[in-house]
């Protein structure tokens, strides 16, 4: 059986739920070590965290992600075990084959085989995992990263391992990703009779002329590397369920997508001075979840591109869409970052999968990446 | 003891929470079978009704009312017990006592009086009595009136004894009510997550130029007999309560009171017309409560204002405003029909009550406007 293959199918064995490591960090540790890397256990709270580095010299080329998965949902609308690999039709199933234990297994024989071709390769390498980043990520990269600063520790390259691709292995980087703002808003009214409405103040129809025009607001166009900022209404509630009364509060849940156009600041401002404008009685908490970063198309993301063409034989394409990722984290202290790893259509579903070539193929695609960049 | 207080505590003493009569109806038709009326028990459904009438000529003057009350909620936030009537601090205590049990004693004593006064008045005196009012109101006057009318009775005036006073009694007569038009909207959208927004459709961005719009409209200016038409929302619930989460389906309640000046039809184009014109993928259920009634300045109306001057010494205003009543059901069959009862200031509450002496004034004032009308 291929190695890359293998290593992920021991991993996905491993049931490590967010925010539990259930014993992967320990198995790539030991791995990477007979590899010459240095390794940091890093416990912040109740995450385990790892890093570790082979070499001291610049650059560093990084490689980071995260040995948590999110928990299988009901077992028995699995076609077989979550946490038993198994190939099947020319795919591995298991939870956590693409997000993202193939792509931690691929780190690791990628680097054994950039060692065993050149142990005296320039630069170093480094390897960053966390079991905390499909729960809170507060004790996970970001808490590594600040551990990484102050102990001096400048990362030059960094390529986060999570799903990416759309189609086809290699389709999809992401150089950038958008942020998160979200708000909470609640609209004080009056509650009363309907039949009484100048004894009462409706927080329906006061909000309705203020939504009305957040909703059509454009925020930005968005830029050469994002998509526009939208703001979506997640959820919105106002009543007593009794149809002969006005409610005395509404509660609105909105989020914002927004690209490096505008400031989380920009936004929140925006926001607030609609409603005022509208004379909206209002309370908003505000939850930035993750700044956008934006990695310039520099070395790190022309070196992929290079790599992928070479390895996979076909163009990817850049994008800054979707979620979140760890890459935030890493983003800021001025570090160049991609993220690149298998097809994301069955992530977070029941019977995840990857075809079983993929993780052979990611590995080989990790290793032309780092003998670019340091052989 | 009072007369009329003392039949209004006999019956608070009959707990006719709706749609119960408790024994109240018996009551009265016995009292009124004294003074030479002909009873008919009118029993719809589960609701008791009567009709009870003394003569056969015109004019028919008929007093209408409701021996139901409303639950008393709980029982150990009342003073005293909403069931036992009780004379404290110069007010009667009880459910019923102003919601309109007060009422019901008044046209039975004013009765009593004018029959002793003079037994060959003219016309015919008819009482109407449900105990369906404050619940669905399918089986109680409604049907009543169909009844009648089957049996070719007209009425000429009609007195209905809800409680219209707003603080001293006899200071409003309510000669009309608004309609009562309610909506149930849905709107249609595709769930999808707010980081895709391009594959889903959130309802809540659909509504929302709409809402703002039909919360902006003016639907009539009302006229000298009704205030402006009014539309007001009551409940709203879109979400699936997780943050990332772009709902498939929000559902608005809202009502209209609305006024002869526009008719329930021309609402329902106008609102579907708005949401039309938005593009909102909707269904809309709608209820129609009760169509507006008015009953015009006639002899009806200068009778009650007279006979208030008279009695209390005060000015009384006319009224449109506040919920619907069975007034809605009688007025369509010609009558003049004109609301007139106690303060209303404790209806529904707890510790509902009036001053001690209304009862008695009421039925001062009940028999000073069958004296005009039959003498």
């Amino acid at each position: 059986m291929d190695r890359t293959l293998e290593l992920a199918m021991d991993l996905i064995r491993r049931p490590s739920v967010t925010p539990h490591d259930a014993g992967c960090q320990e198995l790539i540790a030991k791995r990477l070590a007979r590899s010459g890397f240095a390794i940091e256990h890093l416990r912040f709270g109740d995450v385990e965290n790892v890093w570790a580095r082979r070499g001291t010299a610049s650059p560093l080329v990084v490689f980071a992600g995260h040995t948590d998965v999110v928990p299988p949902g009901p077992l028995e609308t699995w076609t077989s075990d979550p946490f038993e690999p198994v190939v099947r039709d020319g795919r591995l199933y298991g939870r956590g084959a693409a997000d993202m234990k193939s792509s931690i297994a691929a780190f690791v024989t990628a680097i054994e085989d950039i060692v065993a071709q050149a142990s005296g390769h320039r630069g170093s390498i480094g390897v960053l995992l966390t079991s905390d980043e499909e729960g809170p990520a507060v004790d996970g990269t970001r808490r590594v990263v600040e551990w990484l600063t102050e102990h001096g520790v400048l990362i030059d390259y960094c390529v986060v391992g999570e799903p990416t691709s759309a189609r086809t292995l290699g389709d999809t980087i992401k150089n950038g990703r958008r942020g998160s703002l979200s708000g909470r808003l609640v609209v004080n009214g009056i509650q009363g009779h309907v039949a009484y409405p100048h004894l009462a103040s409706n927080p329906i129809h006061a909000l309705a002329p203020a939504l009305a025009e957040l909703v059509a607001t454009e925020w930005d166009r968005g830029n050469a590397d994002f998509p526009a900022t939208s703001f979506q209404a997640s959820n919105v509630r106002a009543g007593t369920g009794a149809e002969n009364v006005i409610p005395g509060r509404l509660e609105l849940d909105f989020n914002f997508r927004f690209s490096t156009a505008v400031t989380d600041a920009l936004l929140r401002r925006r926001v607030e001075e609609t409603l005022d404008r509208h004379g909206v009685d209002y309370e908003i908490a505000w939850t930035l979840s993750g700044q956008p970063y934006l990695t310039p198309r520099g070395r790190l993301v022309q070196t992929a591109r290079a790599a992928v063409s070479e390895v996979l034989g076909i163009e990817t394409e850049l994008s800054t869409t979707g979620g979140t990722s760890d890459g935030r984290f890493i983003a800021p202290t001025g570090a160049e970052v991609i993220e690149l790893g298998p097809v994301n259509a069955t992530i977070h579903k029941i019977d995840e999968c990857v075809a079983v070539g993929d993780p052979a193929r990611l590995a080989l695609l990790y290793r032309s990446l780092l003998a670019k960049l340091l052989l």
